[in-house]
């Protein structure tokens, strides 16, 4: 039994929606659907997500904008006409809308929440009437009908664990279910949205609820790439990946999914398969918890800007226990989180994006370190890289580090901080900001190209 | 004005006695003198302190062993007799000795901080006596003289802040000033000992206050090494290095000081040079607080066995604001201190010494880890070893690191762990202890041979 997931773009058109069920369609395995709202078409398009919050924007004492209403309704139309279907559900999905601007409009988080929601919600409905009209069997099963009960905090549902034996009912279910992404439902009644990553958060859900054999994730990528494709062309796609290797190199916003949407499939240990709709051939990007080791020890390549280091010394600082304890409480307490911690003897560095440190945090955060921890020499080292060389069979392999270095010195990049640890997942370098493309490209070609 | 201190071996006998006269005379910027407790004259002597140690055990409700008491008065015989010195003397120092087991017969550790500080103490004496009998003006001054007022705990006596300026007041007497390494008076009135590495405690204090222009620490080595030169035959000698080096190097027992003796000198940014007593006509190594950078951008190889990591893993754990800081607060709440956290993304290492994880503590330690920070893994990999190359010049060199991996990876060691933070005077990494000695050979090699 697979759970697979259709991602915005995948179903933001009648085309798309007939690519979507050929899919689905084509393995008896594909049991639940989670459907996102519709994405683009083109480039310049609006996702019908923002056309909705446009929409609860506008709403206040007199009404609404019925125009924001329309351009919500139109993407719906456009797909209902184009494939065909009773146009007497365009009439239900205006109700619905109207319904949530009713209940909700002296509430405007519960507004947007319910409203963001409908995106969904009702392309689910379009998708469930397109596999019926198909002659398939197939049933819309809304979150509440699911049991997706999840915290009540708006735009921040948490799922609770009680979802987990509400969703292993469904499994009884015959014909497909075609279940909305993004929200779920508290037990006060309301609609609640996930935080990001929404859709890919459901369908993770429902593949640890079902107990599913594999999460099938599409998307418009082939596969995901062992380095940026914008740094290099056509670089090497990843066949499978351990879900560690995946974390690893989510540094990049390398990887197609939110930090925390995979995390019910990684406790169940399930399979997840990134492949792309519009290409359903190319075999895509396994996950796994655990892979065979092959002849490449390196899986890819992840790097991101917008670093900073705060280096601190004191003379026998490694004598002085409970030091780095109290250090990360200051950095705790200030709200900073940190990234890595290199260090030295009498000296170490706290790695963290620098956003985190604007003008007043940074000058309060070093009086902090130099009065309570009676430092020698703090200060703040701006506009640093981290590339992150990644891979499980790193472990194993003499002369990985070898390589790596090799390509940065051959790059010019001056190496500024190393950190790899004894699970050796991962091997992090820091370069300067302007240093860290080429160097990137070096170890790409290090890797897999030479 | 130099301070100069002599190590044990220094002033064993009545040759070293010579030696050491010869030293100090032969500079007029030499004006304090610290001097041990007559140490090892063969490889297989019994140092003064250690028949002290004898003598103080020996103490009971009777009396005390006076074979125990003449093993220790004949270290100073021999000396007062080659040199010639007034029998005199000898006298003195077993009422010395013996007031001190008189006073202190109940008290244990009083008594064991009393007697180990006259080995220091007396040989002082010794030396003034000769310095005047070769008709030059010396004063043995007294710790008490000398106003360095320490805490109160036998065995652990610490500097207290207003024996500087007692200390500073010593620069307006005449002639040399002959001061016994190791120990302290109290405000309570007793002889406290200071915890390791004493005479040179003594030494760097007594610099500080008299506002030094140098400290010169004579022992029985030409220099300090840039490698452990039982591992590599005439390794290159250090003409110089910072005390940040030093500090980084120490980690191999590579330095010739105990970490916290030369915290003194290193707050006034004193210059301290080790010589040898018996070829003063070396060198010897300086350590000073800024050095020219010169073209060898690695100044020394440190290593040493006996780490062990702990190694923990947990889905999303670079998400999870506190998760260091609480895994830190269990390391301080079990009394262990660590070296580095090299770290991924949701994995994390912590480098310890194995000794501080034995039975029972080992297991207690995991259960918190597991139970209190819900981690996915957590495991211990013992026989670590860590190599640490340290220069101050590899901040601004490219490369540095390529030829440290490339060496590893000839010399056969799997890296197991990379630290190298932001200030970049060092870079660690960890490897199997089997494999280190090759490690540092081939790394040796590489820096300083090729």
């Amino acid at each position: 039994m697979k759970v697979v997931k259709f991602g915005g773009s995948s179903v933001a058109s009648a085309t798309q929606f007939e690519k979507v069920a050929k899919i689905v369609l084509a393995d008896p395995e594909r049991k639940a659907v989670i459907v996102s709202a519709p994405g683009k078409r083109f480039k310049e398009d609006i996702k019908t997500t923002d056309l909705l919050i446009t929409l609860a924007n506008s709403v206040n004492e007199n009404g609404y904008d019925q125009d924001a209403l329309t351009a919500v309704l139109n993407r719906y139309k456009e797909v209902i006409e184009e494939l065909s279907l009773d146009r007497q559900l365009l009439t239900e999905i205006e109700g619905n809308i109207k319904e949530s601007i009713s209940l909700y409009r002296r509430d405007y988080e519960r507004l947007l929440d319910a409203l963001k929601a409908s995106g969904e919600n009702n392309n689910a409905k379009v998708m469930t009437a397109y596999f019926n009209a198909l002659g398939h069997k197939a049933a819309y099963i809304s979150p509440k009908e699911a049991g997706m009960l999840v915290t009540d905090e708006p735009g921040n549902a948490q799922i609770l664990p009680e979802a987990y034996e509400n969703i292993a009912k469904l499994r009884e279910r015959d014909g497909l279910l075609v279940i909305p992404g993004f929200f779920g439902y508290s037990h006060q009644g309301h609609i609640v949205t996930f935080p990001r990553g929404g859709s890919d958060i459901t369908g993770s859900i429902i593949a640890a609820g079902l107990d599913a054999t594999e999460y099938e994730n599409f998307t418009d990528v082939d596969s995901i790439y062992c380095v940026n494709p914008t740094l290099v062309d056509k670089p090497h796609e990843l066949k499978e990946l351990t879900y560690r290797e995946m974390r690893e190199l989510s540094y990049s916003g390398f990887s197609v999914f939110h930090d925390e949407a995979l995390q019910p499939v990684f406790q169940k240990g399930i399979p997840v398969c990134v492949k792309n709709t519009n290409h359903p051939e190319a075999p895509g990007t396994r996950i796994v918890l655990e892979r065979q080791i092959n002849d490449q020890p390196v899986v890819g390549i992840a790097s991101d800007n917008g670093f900073c280091s705060v280096n601190i010394t004191k003379y026998l600082m490694n004598r002085e226990l409970g030091f780095g304890r109290r250090l990360l409480e200051i950095l705790e307490d200030e709200h900073i989180s940190y990234e890595h911690t290199p260090s030295g003897i009498d000296n170490m560095s706290i790695i963290v994006r620098s956003h985190q440190l604007y003008n007043g945090k940074e000058e309060r955060v070093l009086d902090r370190i130099r009065q309570e921890l009676l430092v020698d020499d703090v200060y703040i080292e701006r506009d640093l890289a981290m590339i992150m060389v990644v891979g499980e069979g790193m472990k194993h392999t003499v002369g990985i580090a070898s390589k790596a270095t090799q390509a940065l010195a051959k790059s010019g990049a001056n190496i500024k901080m190393i950190n790899q640890g004894s699970s050796e997942v991962s091997m992090m370098f820091g370069v300067d900001g302007a240093t860290v493309d080429q160097a990137v490209k070096c170890l790409y070609y290090a890797y897999f190209v030479d």
